[in-house]
């Protein structure tokens, strides 16, 4: 059986410092909804945003970037392509990849296969929730849209069974999250419910795990629940009794403000 | 003459229960440039915002979701031709939908004309400014954009009109508001004149609609009613004096602490 | 030798107003990740915005907005057309028009071909970065990616070279601004790195001079550092110690209450 080790704060912090230091530039093809929400956010832990998703320019872009995101909430044929195009160019020039499978599953079979089919590019880090690692692993799921109404725990061996498959790393992320390359498991708690109804929560954390782990290449599983526990950690200390909109604009700040070099 | 009837907060309070009751999930092809605050907005009353836009993807959707809304105000022919597909598919699944007709008028013809087409889809409700409730009538107004010269009272007749025409509920929001399936008809007054200097209130205002009438399908007109009442409510409560940055926080902040079932 | 002359409040105030009085309607054709930030930074200084993208709607909009915005930030195949086209109907029927030529350089030369391709369409006036300017002269920056690596004044010889070019007006934007027209070089100071933190804040700014040159066509120049003066006046003004989110949103507040006009 696998230890589960609880990840705490005096191991993220080196990390979080690193991502400020390396101010990693971070090529993001993602959704519709959350492309301003994710540029700030990555602004916010001192990473450097760009959107560039043509189909002319995403080979180019990859080469000069520090790591890729690829996010489908909103894909469509064209966005597709330049997925595709951007994937394979990030496995051929070892340009370190995150994949956000967004809403994939019985219902959208279109972005389900396009998903699938990404894996045989390798990313570095999947991060998800618990009916998307299900899905990718061929298991069924209570979800429907974008709001997994299951729990992490019970992705958690398919989390392992995917970052098995793919040699990759698995954050299967929720009430707590779990970050596992297949035999390690970190888990991360903390947080609070009202990352859920905040819309780009989740898209904006699959960015900041692109730029952990291309602030930090030794050790990606670490980068990966470090930039969890930065999510959480700040969803901790964000303004809650206000209401949503301050509750985002406090999350927002705290990831500003969390261990900036002075 | 039809009476009109001023519509008051203990007829909304039960319908804004409900949504946070049900928490349906609405299904949303909207603009580009309100997706964020749509979706957050969604969340913060108790809905479950998705956005599927893909061809291939808007057919399946609709079939799960609880309400779907259509909003051109950025629409192109890729985008026209998934509304077309999910309008028709709502039709004939009988899921509720909502027709948010941004700047239809002389100008835009391309939109127009769509948006006259999707009328034969038969929308549950159509919300929209003067000035595009006017046209969808085949009369003129003053408008230029997206911001309607005019005030309501002068499309209350065309909006009774559109809503026999296409026995539909039509919703002419601005200053008053004004709900009507044809023969009854709900103002709903108060608010504020900043809701017109933040974009996308209007827009959100059809996606909460969708989810009122999801959430509430025995009494459709008094569910849009109460989501017209919801917005200008939370907007009477938001903060003003300090800019509108502040005021458009506060607004989500509003809508998200209002009924909140403790 | 060119005089540079230090811009002052007393110069920007009548032009501010103006633009409230005037609520010219600007045509905006943005990247996907600052619409509605962009959107919303227009309603607050008085404008209208009006996101208008489809080919078939351009040269309609165009023909009835005060301006129109053309941003590169998120190009692809068919926004270029959109973009080519609106760009043609501006010049064809005198409407003034702004390019904001984002990431223009040696690594995306999809959009650097189309960015110079549109200067035959005599732009009123071009807001960029200083490795933008550079590379629209045929000069080499250090640039990746959005983010200019490059001080202003190492473009200020490149920045009046293109305005006499083109015939414009050029705004070369970072820790001091230089507004030119190829004789004559406001110098813009103030603001705060904040402003290089928060997305959108450049693009919005080339959206700001959209509508001040609508506004006040007698005297582009001025209106133009105008625009860039409002812009370093809000951030000065804004809050800055509470993190990125509430300097965003105070940024906003502060630009929405700027010589409002009682």
């Amino acid at each position: 059986m696998t230890t589960i080790i609880s990840f705490q704060a005096d191991q993220a912090i080196p990390f979080i410092k690193q991502v400020r230091l390396q101010n990693p530039l971070v090529h993001c093809i993602t959704n519709d909804v959350v492309q301003n929400f994710t540029a700030n956010i990555l602004l916010a832990i001192g990473a450097s945003p760009a959107m560039v998703v043509a189909e002319e320019e995403v080979e180019s872009f990859v080469k000069i970037a520090n790591s890729l995101l690829i996010n489908i909430g909103t894909i469509e044929q064209s966005s597709a392509r330049s997925m595709q195009l951007a994937a394979h160019t990030a496995m051929m020039t070892k340009t370190p990849w995150v994949l956000d499978p967004v809403a994939v599953g019985e219902v959208l079979t279109f972005r389900t296969n396009i998903a699938k089919a990404l894996l045989s590019c390798y990313p570095t880090v999947i991060r998800g929730n618990a009916a998307e690692i299900l899905t990718l692993v061929g298991q069924k799921s209570q979800a429907k849209g974008v709001d997994s109404q299951d729990s992490t725990e019970i992705a958690l061996e398919a989390a392992k069974e995917l970052a098995s498959q793919v040699q990759t790393i698995v954050a299967v992320t929720g009430k707590v999250d779990y970050v596992t390359n297949g035999q390690q498991v970190y888990a991360i708690s903390g947080g609070d419910i009202a990352l859920t109804r905040v819309t780009g929560t989740g898209c904006s954390l699959s960015a900041m795990v692109a730029a952990f782990v291309a602030a930090t290449p030794d050790d990606r599983l670490t980068a990966t629940a470090s930039a969890c526990f930065m999510m959480k950690r700040a969803a901790d200390m964000a303004i809650h009794q206000q209401g949503l909109g301050t509750f985002a604009i406090s999350l927002w700040d705290q990831l500003s403000l969390m261990e900036t070099i002075s």
